[in-house]
């Protein structure tokens, strides 16, 4: 990840949580007051987000001290500490909820990244996303994609070409569609094809399409058409795909499968933050 | 909703997704080709993103013609057109998967929201949010919780002051920590105090809490503990609670309930964009 | 205070102030010559900006050594050191003018917030500000409020509702702006309505607003209404009030005063920079 | 004016005030009620600020109807009507107190500016501002400088070079400092030197300053001082003056004089938005 | 291109130069005295900015009529009329120098890349840029590149790989760099591999390169290490490559040939605005 | 040089080449492999750019340690190391390409500009520059100027006016258009009037000009026109001057010369980072 960026986001991110100021911790504890929390997971599964962390809680408060004990990818299980933060009560109080609102979403796009990669050991097949992210996050959902095993689609419209139905029949046909882009473009992009027919795919091979991508076709037919595309070019498996007909997708032999509800639909990874103290235990904030 | 805000957040959004140009449609189509697609709904739910669409677009390009068919909080059922964008070709390509993103989002947000509000019916139970949202997109994430009958909880850490089980414990006491914090806001400004045991409760509502929240407790605790909360303070529930557990809080008489999953963990409604076109048809983007 | 937020105010102050150079400190002085200066007072008052001196100048040049020796709310006499800063002659001089120009207005806040709480004293009623801040200064205009001893109203639109006399006219009453925006608020959100006639007064109180607030009305008019009003509302008087007709509305016992006048109309407070160095003296800068 | 920076100002103001919305005109009107309201002047002044009208509410809502009747510089009395804005309901009422808050600043500065220009009529002196702008505002505070008939000293430190004792001292003498400083630069800067002595005076005069600013001086030393500095150097008086003294420095002949209170102390002109409708009227907000 | 990101892009450049305001026009002329000016040729070459023009004054002023009488890719003669600006003064003078200043650049670039193509006639061999771009202006640069014929190499380190000597020194091997690099990637994004030797050449192959890259190879070398590169793998030459000896380039055969000269060394076209007015013309601007 | 913009200009150009990340060095580098690299001239020149390598690299990455050994000014001979960064491989990878792209121009700058002014050697004409820059780049362009050893003309629109044929034409005369701006500015604004003819040039000197700027005039004309001149106007050609021609312009004793080729058509200076280790050596990047 770009760590400039990153400093700039979670900065857009402690504004808008913070507005004008903290008026609960800035109000009960003086800016001399000390303490310390430990993030722990509620829940099993995969951690992402030691950067959020690391760079997080420093950019509102340079004299927190964080130590995160987990590495990005590593397991979690139920009650395992992932980090500790020590320092300005008013400044652990004030950076909990953001920092948690990262990590939570993170942790949640890799644990469900991770079970998805599970259901393709065996197999040639790789899980990958799409660009179905919450805007303004795409560099962290992806980098969350990755965090669990997962690859990366295309980062945005600037990247590759991707040539779906509505471009295609504009343009007239897959042919004429390939060839147009393909004469604008540098050696170093590639061109994805959208197919839904026989026809398509013959078609899209021919043309020069670098990967073909089947859209919305049962395991059968894409088993079916796979052996009439050469080598060289990459296969993908898209639409209406999820965790439980996922491995029917796998078994046949198509390169990747990309997953929108990777970062479309996530389940945060429940994680809190605990405070050491007197024997205070504190589950969670709003 | 600040629409200047939200212009500034959509150009953000977009700059994220079409970076230094869209390869795709710039290349395949002319500068002058037109064209129209319909968004509609793929399954039922409740609509919220009306703005979205027609700020959206015009910002991408001010000659697109932008007409929405639904409002904020209607109903929507499988097939349901949702609104129509005419115009460059090139435009409608290069935005529709960032407002689809942004609208998909907001209506899985209402469409949980009003669930959630349904099963509250016949109670005096109303249901609310907190701030565990999607960093960056709290805004709309709060807009489409109203959209779906529920209510904002406070906006941030500057809008209402919530005493929780750490500012508590490093205060020395429920009522200690009310009274400082009263002691230096203004009379605009609430206070709600978290507690977990009843001695708790009557310590907060004898400190001058403006709200109670009953954290973690079961419905049968809080319907034993509520008689003791006079008229005048606000009654709330959370930890734990979600839409299959909802309805025995309701029953109760607690009078808010708030549900972090309702931004938290949101499953995205479908809804795509279909090309007016000789007979093709697209389902879905990438 | 949100020192994320502070940082990048001051940072736009200085590049406001700076633009692509100090022309005159750039040239005079070598990157490498250091000296030293400090901030006195010209005048007694209250001083307030501890955070701007200590925050800023490192943001210049993080060599700078920065000593404040008052802290925000302490009297200043004439002639006390507030601060004093050690390092590159160029930063010095390059940053001096920005940073006296916001705590000479925030401590001309504090000074004059001070002064409208020393004429309550005896009484049960506190000073607070309005919404009539310098545009971009607000959170600077509303903390130099507090330090004075005073108390912030509502920060802006988003933090409260008040119903004014356009709202309410139309609307088509109290009863109904009130109600009205009952039923779409959270619970953390306070409703104030403003009344000129007895009438609406009483139309406020059953309508079930939470804070009254008596607009330019006299002080035997709201001693008048006063016991109308139930002791869990919030009163509160505004217009045409001045430190000298401030003890009148005091003393008849309004919880709350707010004035305009401390954040729109401003005295500086007259602080200056006294350059340590063989006898030569300072006073004042462009 | 750099009306790109005003409008991206301007959108920073409005973000300040909304928020994430405007929760009183947002929940009592509907996004399609109508109406009008007529800014008018409380007391004398001169007026500026109609790009701020006319820019701001359009910036809000494009579909307002803004008309203002004043130009900047036009003299204002109690009563007159200065600019009439008509549309949404809820966008007028959103942006009416940002649009004060700068104008009345501006109308302030404007007002205080013309007094100052007024007592050195008969005289050949002008009068002209500092850099003790608030910080974000100077664009604003010193276009209000030049519409009170009054001139602008340098911007920023960017513009001109500005000599002090502080860079006088370290450079080791006038002579030296205003040497090095024109040796670095080109020829469309000017060099002013601050002077305290009339041994100063003539070393400035001989080292080739543009400009000589008497700091803090009586007017009979500058009386005194005058005949000594040849005609195509300015000739300026700054420090202490106000608009008390100013005539007997002005009658003096001094070319220019500088008042910091122009815009570090100002008292807004008390403007106000009188609604049209059914005979209600309205007067302030908060 | 991005017009989002254009018009924020030409936002900034306004403000770079306008800062406060123009002191020029806005001295000299009213806000309402009308005129227009004509953009010309003064050089012969291949025009390109015509976004600029038409994005670039509108956002000024919105009242001004712009008519752009060529396509970006057209040819200029040395006397053509480019465009004509038709509206305010003031706008008309104060955008004439930041817009010429991106034209003239662009122009530059689009004739440097028109003739370095023409040198490649009748070869296969086509034009690429680098990454040598003006820091902040690479969507300009490299859209001026496309409009004089040539095609763009990646957009930043971000949208494909390259593995040049320091990367594979020290992965310890080609093949190492090649499979670490393949293992972590998706399937849109390409490795190209820089080879100085026809050992690291046959590596790169082996490791599955999908581009190789001849670094600072000479024409002799390049036509002796081509056939050993197998049909599906894309060259190119780069370093050391100019105007002058890119025919030799070219006629063995290589596929691209990156030039960083395009973007790194540019000699801007000249263009300048030719007033319309009472016989007089202007040439040039400061 | 301000510090605070060239830190967020250098965000904005590692953002620019960064995107989400960098593709190669991620994926082929662990968090912890650490190397270091020489910059070094592979050319003859200038060097400037000291602050871009020592502020650039760290805002990349706060652990590197960078050296560097020329100062601003310093003459470069081929083979001449510049600077040494130490630390992470990523980082290193990373920044490389930016901060070469900054220096190489800004030395290219330099070294033109140091040519300008070696041929102006023995004569009282001094070398400045435009405000033909790279919009978004000026600070940084001017300052290479500087370091050349020539001057800045004004900084943009804001800091000096300047009389052009179309703005006299527009006033009716250049008395009126000089005495026009003269009635509107204070004390620290210089008035530069373009002429062609000797006419023009008596009436400028007539109207008070400050500057009287030469236009597309020979060295003839000038010498011709210059004994009009009283000495307290200074004097500029330009138009149509470049290095060939400069010689005979500085003989006649004109004042200053303006160069836009200084920043409008500019030669990189040819910079490489050499990688230290195992005796690899890498000549550039992409």
């Amino acid at each position: 990840m770009n760590t400039i960026k990153l400093k700039s986001m979670l900065q857009q991110f402690f504004n808008e949580d913070i507005g004008d100021g903290d008026l609960s911790s800035e109000t009960i504890f003086s800016a001399t007051e000390q303490g310390a929390f430990t993030f722990y997971a509620k829940q099993d599964g995969i951690f992402c987000g030691k950067q959020i962390i690391e760079i997080g809680f420093p950019l509102l408060d340079p004299s927190l001290q964080v130590t995160v004990f987990k590495e990005d990818g590593d397991t979690l299980q139920k009650g395992d500490s992932i980090a500790r933060i020590e320092g300005s009560l008013r400044s652990l109080l004030t950076g909990e909820r953001v920092i948690l609102n990262c990590i939570q979403r993170m942790s949640g796009i890799a644990t469900q990244a991770y079970e998805a990669v599970q259901l393709t050991k065996g197999t040639k097949t790789k899980i990958c996303d799409t660009r179905k992210t919450i805007p303004g996050l795409r560099m962290l959902d992806k980098y969350a994609v990755r965090t669990g095993g997962a690859f990366n689609h295309r980062s945005g419209l600037y990247d590759a070409i991707m040539l779906k139905d509505n471009h295609i029949s504009f343009a007239g046909s897959i042919a004429k569609a390939v060839q147009t882009a393909r004469a604008k473009i540098g050696h170093t992009v590639k061109i994805e094809v959208e197919i839904e027919t026989k026809e398509q795919l013959l078609e899209a091979v021919n043309a020069g399409a670098d990967i073909i991508m089947f859209d919305n076709r049962t395991p059968e037919e894409i088993a079916d058409w796979l052996p009439l595309v050469p080598p060289h070019i990459a296969t993908e498996a898209s639409g209406g795909i999820t965790l439980d007909n996922l491995q029917s997708y796998a078994q046949i032999g198509v390169e990747w499968i990309s997953l929108g509800a990777l970062t479309h639909s996530v389940t945060a990874l429940d994680i809190s933050a605990l405070v050491e103290q007197k024997g205070a235990v504190t589950y969670g904030t709003r």
